[in-house]
């Protein structure tokens, strides 16, 4: 198996031409001789050389591929969006590749590098937890291509972003465990240089407020939202004089850590402590208690992701307003939140 | 926003001169004048044009991308494989795109294509459901580009694999259902026309034979193994006259569309019907009962594929010997199939 691709130059230097005249005369170019002609085409089936589509997109400057980042795949809300990103940009002639961050800012450096390596017509994209610095994001912008966030964007980069209301998602949690009879509600969120986090976490400490509950400091804690993770600062909540009888946490899967530990410990959920994710992941509803959560409309942001690349693309002068779509999330009460 | 990237041929028309002295001038030709590369790389500058490291991948022949196809990516055993394959590959250079199948012929294809069009250095792939013409997969080979396949391969490709032994995982599991007791044991396994597929069957049907069991061939059903499919197949085997007291499912997502109908009917699992799964996916452990299932290694076969990978990009020869790489899946045992 060779590992190397004949190149035009194989050709070129097999025939003692020049590259351009093996390039001119692959395209049945007039200006060279019928004799020429016949000669390249019969060196290049012999070296097994294969016309390269990749070039013609060079030149045009559309390769109709488009890029997408997600912090990982392994995650039903992202490969859900991606999915949808696929059904609408498929139909329309577009292939998408993805790259996954793995919550790294210098993997997603490198992912973007990727897709611009590979001459993508946009990227579409839910930034990494540990990204602060947004100068790769500015990269793709200052080169004219699409750039569309989803679900974890930041204001600063102004793009068009795609995602749902976080802050009015927290009141519904807060209010909703309120409703059940809790009094001393957690919060497990994410990081706050995470716009969706912090917005998470204002809307838990505003609901907090707004109707009068204690707002210990202690009862919010800040973590990458991992199973591990949750499990941990469960134990944290759990080592507390006053422990909370609520739990909320930002991820479902730090709140299935956080379920684990509470079955470990023999505490009743919803009785003793309530719990809530955040995401609608599949498992939730497979746990036992089922797992109340948030619907994120994953199918609904990856189909107006792609459709907004799509008008994107279709406009050759600078947009002059912005998308931002924000969709309602929807709670999903399940048994582990319902006490009455 | 501009939607098209600014081309050599731009600069070319703007400063009325040929293309390719635009992209020597870029690249410091001397037969280039001093005076006309600084009036390129102004106008370069102006247009905001960026040079591309494609074009010099093209001329060298590498561009250090490796593509990954995969039936989907929101199934634990293939995101693992991925992370896997990453983790190698990047501490050598290489990134990895991926493009998911969704178990579609056609989709596959044109993945295919995607990465061939995007230079790829390598390919590494398991293939889709449908997939029964290889024609795409010989036209990768025909190109000289590594192609590495792994859990679903074809031996007729003769390719670099890496799999699980799947014959002997459908023993491990027979007999260890007959251990439970069980005396009819149904097989809800995938479609034929996929070897891995097709030697769990064969493992199941030997190990039934060798057994003395009753070899009915209504207890051996060929789904897509979705879970929506897991659920009609587990209807069909509950309406026999002589049901089966254990059923195989060659997928965790099938398996668990079948636990959901046994919980559904009221019917007690493993005490009424045993139930055994294969990928362990991590919802195995949590859903009630607990699901036995098949550890695939997932990290290790992912870790193979892209080693073999890197051995094949250094190969410059044709490769005398195919690696078989064929690992010993392990057998968890969980309370869905223990009896005693």
């Amino acid at each position: 198996m060779a590992n190397k691709k004949t190149t035009l130059k194989d050709i070129a230097i097999a025939l003692n031409i020049s590259t351009a005249a093996v390039s001119k005369a692959l395209n049945d170019d007039s200006r060279i001789s019928i004799k020429t002609k016949e000669a390249v085409k019969k060196v290049a089936k012999e070296l097994n050389y294969q016309p390269n589509h990749l070039a013609s997109a060079l030149r045009k400057g559309k390769s109709n591929l488009v890029g997408v980042i997600v912090p990982r795949t392994n995650s039903n809300f992202f490969s859900s969006v991606i999915q949808n990103i696929e059904e609408v940009l498929n139909k329309k002639g577009y292939n998408i590749i993805i790259t996954q961050s793995n919550e790294s800012y210098k993997k997603e450096c490198s992912n973007i590098d990727t897709l611009l390596f590979t001459q993508v017509d946009g990227i579409i994209a839910s930034m990494a937890n540990e990204t602060t610095n947004l100068a790769y994001f500015e990269k793709v912008k200052s080169k004219g291509i699409p750039l569309i966030l989803f679900d974890r964007g930041e204001n600063d980069l102004n793009v068009d972003y795609i995602g749902i209301n976080d802050y009015d998602s927290s009141h519904m949690i807060v209010e909703h465990l309120i409703n059940q009879g809790c009094k001393r509600i957690a919060h497990i969120g994410g990081y706050r240089h995470t716009r969706i986090f912090n917005n998470r976490i204002r809307g838990y400490v505003d609901a907090i407020k707004k109707h009068q509950l204690p707002a210990d400091e202690q009862l919010l804690l800040e973590s990458n939202l991992t199973i591990e993770d949750g499990r941990e600062k469960m134990l944290e909540l759990l080592q507390l004089k006053n422990r909370p009888d609520a739990v909320y946490v930002a991820s479902d899967f730090a709140a299935l850590g956080a379920l684990q530990i509470l079955q470990e410990k023999n505490i009743q959920v919803p009785n003793e402590i309530a719990l809530v994710g955040f995401g609608n992941e599949p498992f939730t509803a497979m746990v036992t208690p089922a797992l109340s959560t948030i619907n994120q409309h994953s199918g609904e942001i990856g189909k107006m992701a792609a459709n907004t690349f799509l008008e994107l693309a279709d406009v050759a002068e600078l947009k002059q307003t912005l998308n931002k779509k924000i969709l309602q999330a929807e709670l999903i009460v399940r048994d582990s939140s319902k006490r009455k």
